[in-house]
């Protein structure tokens, strides 16, 4: 029988955390039948600072009754030498990849505080933004000035799913993605919107189940016509025809996250990325 | 001296790759003077898949002429085997890091495919996205219906970085983040804008140089009074001392990133996590 009692996991990080974060999420995903409490701990740069997380972890530690997880990103030796203090079980990004890199790459790393320092200067951070401000600028359908600059342009029924994938894509990916809603006087001419026919090879549609997009909407719009689950049944329905006869390639969003969503569309559209 | 030859990196992964590309530039990072091709394979399953991969990374060697690194979340040692025919140098995440944990933890992993197989029906998931659509109804002071609501409320004047900042707030860590200009009205009443006055424990300052923000105006509106150098600096400096005043914490964003800005600002007030 799996254990079901709590064990700590500590994220620590000189800098901003995300990356100790991210990589610890990874690997705890592959036990989901263990209970993580998880404590995020940035910016530990100083001595006093790691002393401190070397505190926690034995209090977690203590009334847990099993030593914690501890994830870090931190590069100073001798800060992670106060660390090794605690007792715990350490998972160390760089301790594992850093050393084996600078030998094969004949060089010694930078060592630089964290992932993203000094990151907001670069070129590839500048056009993330620049998508940001391009995503919301075409949310919705609200503005067909640029359309010309995306990189691609999501479509599919009210709610479906588009506006927090093309700011996942904009914000991971820096790609410049508009939104465009497929709405019942589109299905009643049984055609494209008439702004979208010249971009039509930007097109990626998105599609949801009816039990769950009536849902979504009820939760914005309760006892309407536009939640109703036949009228969703219906918009889906026209939708998925609309987007065949026309060869726009979409996807059921329903059961996934917008990262796998976003991983899906830049994959089979294969936008370059240059830069960074 | 550093060689600036060129090397290809491959990020290969069974899921999203987004673990395996996070993993791979917090590393790269590191390396400064050396230039990096970078290549994602995601969605990386079968045989076939990986075939392709030994295929293209043997074409990498011979055109650089050096062995290329390969940044891998491969859980299935099958496919891993077939992959480890290439000559590269491999930074495999499950190797050096699942074992060990099955050690530690005394259960088997799932071996899952990829960080965010199911994530889509969490809590945490799901807080997420309620998390941007409340950041995007919530962008800008469009409206305050529900800032009672907000974790954090972002102020400063037009074009500081609070859009961004919101919603990665809300996108990487589920925060409730509104937003609302300080605009120049507000400096001439040198009061705080009345909707936020009874939430001033949840506002916190975006502040920037008065060079950056001018530039960043300027291509909004060339040649505007609003884009002005002077003006920025008026409306800067006003906007501190109201922040001052009003005892509100502020954070400079000009040579920030978002990810290193949200990181401060959550550090800051310490929002409390629950679930995932």
């Amino acid at each position: 029988m799996p254990t079901k009692s709590t064990r700590s996991v500590f994220f620590i990080s000189d800098g901003t955390g995300i990356t100790a974060e991210t990589l610890g999420h990874s690997l705890l995903a592959q036990f989901p039948d263990c209970h993580f409490k998880q404590v995020r701990m940035p910016f530990v740069d100083t001595a006093d600072k790691v002393r401190d997380c070397v505190r926690q972890i034995r209090e977690a530690a203590a009334s847990q009754n099993v030593r914690p997880i501890v994830v870090s990103t931190l590069v100073d030796q001798e800060i992670v030498a106060v660390l090794r203090q605690a007792d715990a079980f350490f998972l160390d990004l760089f301790d594992k990849y850093i050393a084996p890199l600078e030998a094969e790459l004949g060089t010694k790393s930078t060592h630089t505080v964290g992932r993203f320092h000094g990151i907001a200067e670069s070129e590839d951070y500048k056009a993330r933004i620049e998508a940001i401000n391009f995503a919301l600028a075409h949310d919705d359908g609200q503005s067909n000035e640029k359309l010309a600059e995306s990189d691609v342009i999501l479509v599919g029924v009210s709610r479906s799913g588009k506006t927090p994938t093309s700011l996942y894509l904009a914000m991971q990916f820096g790609v410049k993605a508009a939104n465009y809603p497929l709405i019942p006087e589109d299905f009643e001419r049984n055609k494209l919107p008439a702004d979208l026919v010249r971009y039509r090879t930007k097109l990626y549609g998105l599609t949801i189940t009816p039990e769950r997009l009536s849902e979504i909407r009820r939760e914005r719009r309760p006892n309407s016509r536009y939640a109703a689950l036949d009228n969703c049944r219906n918009e889906i329905d026209a939708a998925q025809k609309l987007m065949r006869r026309e060869g726009i390639p979409f996807i059921e969003s329903t059961s996934r996250s917008i990262e796998e969503i976003s991983a899906k569309i830049l994959h089979e559209i294969r936008i370059s990325r240059t830069g960074y």
